[in-house]
């Protein structure tokens, strides 16, 4: 059987003060920091987890983030530097569906999607400190309409379309594929563990630890909605490393972003040479 | 009955980021605001509802927060203005544990205590982001011990000195003295109602609600440990000041401090003219 192979597509940057990278420890100042998604070339299929973030929504909606992203950096830019389209990949898994991980849902109506059930209500009835998290509602008719956000939704955006699976706990999504449910960031965040025939697994944290400094200091961002529950989701992140003896990746971390494999480079297929 | 008399007890000042009094909001940048006790004086006898912050802790373990305080804005020293000393307060009360708030409690072992039982818990144990917050262990013999900083400990301090009863739910303390458990920025958060014969009753938020525009933008602070109770903690303060009638006194907040009466000056009895 092939090996899975995991591209990370480059999905630009943000900028955030750094009160809100680390919660409360800071420094103070501007972070800019990467943004990316994960596309999983599996031997059942081609899956994508998150979708970056829409450079004319954070314009309009979050230009105090200062987006900087090229065409190559879109997802149909970065999937075009592959020679895919949106049609070649089958699955779309968001971690949770805070605005810089569904920026690039709209591109994929025949996809098969899931998340954590939980998200579905949370982007629909934020609390009342979540609606910049949620603000990008473009990937789902149900959550814009229940926002009052209908004008996002791209002509062809039907409710089947954009329809999740929901799902509770961790969840096996295919061999080798497996979501930990790691709420605090959000309550229905996922981090994902992928499993390779000829290398270690990695354990991508998403945003339950931006980045290496965040887990090793339990220090969450500042952008939670249950932080007792964000620091137990570290404390497991940590355990399931070990346990699985995987390599961390972490989701926002300039620093680590500059020696990690950016597509078309990729993790773990038996033909890469690094490997 | 005489009526009840409440006396703001300037207790100087702390310097916070924008960021950490409107959570994730801001403006970033310097915000200085007030701390302050209330003075309770009631026929029942005299309540001291929190006792500010230990300007040498401050200066010690929490320097960025520039603390500024006169020795007339200490505890013992506001208290002189009044003619008093800790001696002649019978009863201490804390809305919760964090530092700016216990500061001064070492100067009551004689007094009885009372807190919300779960926050005699979580000073002991706090959550991992929570060690600053509840720095000032001086108030009690027990958290001191429990976070090996015994060193804290005045002279003379007892487990049986510095015990509190422990309380759960909306408690009457006395007649016109009123507990709402207003949990969020700490688990075992307190506000306190005071009402009076001969004026609309007082509705002190504390950290529930930083400022006026805190609670019109339900914008909680970035110190807490349940964001969500935050929010209907507020939303709670809110029906209450209105069911009441009562006068929203806030906790940090420089603009509307301004406009309090301030020690010696007080709220509530009718010789007061201006009440």
């Amino acid at each position: 059987m092939p090996d899975t192979r995991v591209f990370l597509l480059d999905g630009g940057s943000l900028v955030l003060d750094g009160f809100h990278v680390f919660w409360n420890r800071g420094p103070a100042g501007e972070v800019r920091f990467p943004v990316y998604s994960i596309l999983i070339d599996h031997p059942q299929g081609r899956f994508l987890f998150d979708s970056g973030y829409d450079l004319a929504h954070v314009q309009a909606v979050l230009p105090f983030e200062k987006p900087q992203q090229t065409a190559e950096q879109t997802i149909p830019g970065a999937l075009g530097l592959l020679g895919l389209t949106p049609a070649d990949v089958g699955v779309v898994v968001n971690s949770h569906f805070h605005f810089d991980h569904v920026g690039g849902n709209k591109f994929f109506p025949h996809a098969k999607k899931f998340c954590h059930a939980a998200e579905l209500r949370q982007a629909s009835y934020p609390a009342a400190f979540e609606g910049l998290g949620y603000s990008d509602l473009s990937f789902s008719v149900a959550a814009a309409e229940a926002r009052g956000k209908a004008d996002q939704l791209l002509p062809g955006a039907t409710l089947e379309n954009t329809a999740f699976e929901g799902l509770e706990g961790d969840v096996d999504l295919a061999p080798g594929l497996r979501l930990f449910h790691t709420p605090g960031h959000a309550i229905g965040h996922y981090s994902l563990m992928v499993e390779f025939n000829a290398r270690r697994p990695i354990l991508f944290t998403i945003d339950a630890a931006y980045s290496r400094k965040s887990l090793d200091t339990l220090c969450q961002s500042s952008f939670h909605i249950d932080p007792v529950a964000g620091v137990q989701s570290m404390l497991r992140l940590r355990q399931l490393a070990e346990e699985h003896d995987a390599e961390l990746i972490f989701s926002h971390d300039a620093e680590s972003f500059a020696g990690y494999r950016i597509s078309p480079a990729f993790y773990g297929s038996p033909e890469a040479a690094a490997d």
